[in-house]
């Protein structure tokens, strides 16, 4: 899977031969609170949607990693800046990309814009690092590596 | 622990010699929805905490139910009736008692009312199956089944 | 539109020349417990997903309803059984139906299914009365009733 | 009200003259999710109920902010750092307090501790922007200035 360009703000970065995706979803009732906007919290909700099928891109199912090899993406921050409101109804799509990535942790980046007119809703990031079940950190198994852009191109990803 | 009389609509039932418990909360923002008002699925989150508590005051901490004894409390069904809207930072009551529970299931009955005046927002029940951790269904271990007031006063749990 | 037939259990009821819609949608980790599977309330927040789209089958956007006409939908009722546990990733296919509707209420049925393997994973209904902004009940306006099948067919609604 | 001192890193700064408030809360099942610890969005949704309080502890009532000043406190960022998992029944102390404030914004700081063993959890902060009902900023009335510390101390606020 190659690097796919797209229009960014020209700050973004961002692995070299990693996927970026894009992700649709309509804004739950739920999700909104009595300002008659999303409450903020579910922006981060967001993002784990868009971080599964980025993970899907790169080359495997989330839920096999965390099952199959018992590997679990432990978040260790998150970050959002909220530029605009999301409202009920909205289509909002969830950029993602990785932008740094070693064989202990993993930061991916995202981008929300609202899909009518393309308006940028909110932009943040998550950094992970590989836990074992038992919550310990654990070093990145190889076969992840590659697919994370770990390895050949993993100078880049330890100097970002 | 001995029951405990509560000023209830006439209509309620409880196992005798199982405990009413009053669980005080308040609402966050997060729960409200952009009608102004508490989101409708908020009210079961409510329901578990007050289960939470009806479980210490059983004599037990749940989390050790699931922990120590691999005995999960699985939603089998759920139910609520909405009579007034709970509103940002009210304090809800939630009451909350065992109906009827044998060494396959339990009942639990809620009541929830806004401290300020007494008003009663809603009411509702789950019934839970006992599970293992597999989602199996399981027998209820004797010891539970006198916290829950199932064995001496098996014959109305069962028979309700 | 139409009623769509759909293979149900025998049991279900609708209102005749309302839609029967189906709408996806993938299990968020945010919506999974401890227990690891979905957490009982998120059933609920499906139903909303489902009813937006039984409403836009029904020929309107539920937000337009809110905003042009200031009608909302309060829940005053919810009832949920829990089949079998969905869980992470799972695809989820939500049916949503009318079963009775009047100028003063609403009651639309759900069922939920994996979509793997059609499994049955809840089902429910809500029941909703018709409020103005301020949370007074109010009579659903002649365009909504057409719409929701009140009216010609408001005889069946009402009796049933 | 006065600057209460606190036992903390040594690296946090607030601004004088305002308070550091202290919220217990209790983990709910439903923020757990099936890595068996808190998912992280949840953390946000704590702050906020922090923030609550804090508000309490600055003279006035969030929810009366909103409805009799028309003012929100609309997010314009928000940052989490995940030190240690909290888990399903942990109490958490969130401690929060203000670290800079001006007319137009304010940041709250905010530090997660498990109150059993005082193991600290989480950090982070939200930024942020005064708005009008219909998310337009505005400038800080003068009696909330004087309650978030704005004002004599504004040249403090200001600069940091």
């Amino acid at each position: 899977m190659g690097c796919r360009e797209f229009a960014g703000n020209g700050l973004q970065s961002f692995l070299p031969m990693t996927p970026v995706t894009e992700t649709r979803l309509r804004v739950r009732y739920a999700e909104t609170d009595q300002m008659g906007v999303v409450y903020y919290a579910n922006y981060l909700i967001w993002m784990e949607v868009g971080r599964a099928e980025l993970c899907q891109a790169c080359g495997f199912v989330y839920s096999e990693m965390e099952r199959e090899d018992g590997i679990f993406l432990a978040v260790a921050e998150a970050q959002c800046q909220y530029r605009h409101p999301a409202r009920y109804d909205d289509e909002v799509i969830v950029k993602s990309w990785i932008e740094k990535a070693n064989t202990r942790m993993i930061t991916i980046h995202y981008e929300m814009r609202r899909a009518s007119d393309n308006r940028r809703l909110a932009t943040g990031h998550t950094r992970h690092i590989y836990c074992s079940s038992e919550m310990r950190p654990v070093s990145l198994p190889e076969k992840y590596c590659r697919m994370f852009g770990v390895g050949a191109s993993a100078a880049e990803g330890e100097k970002e």
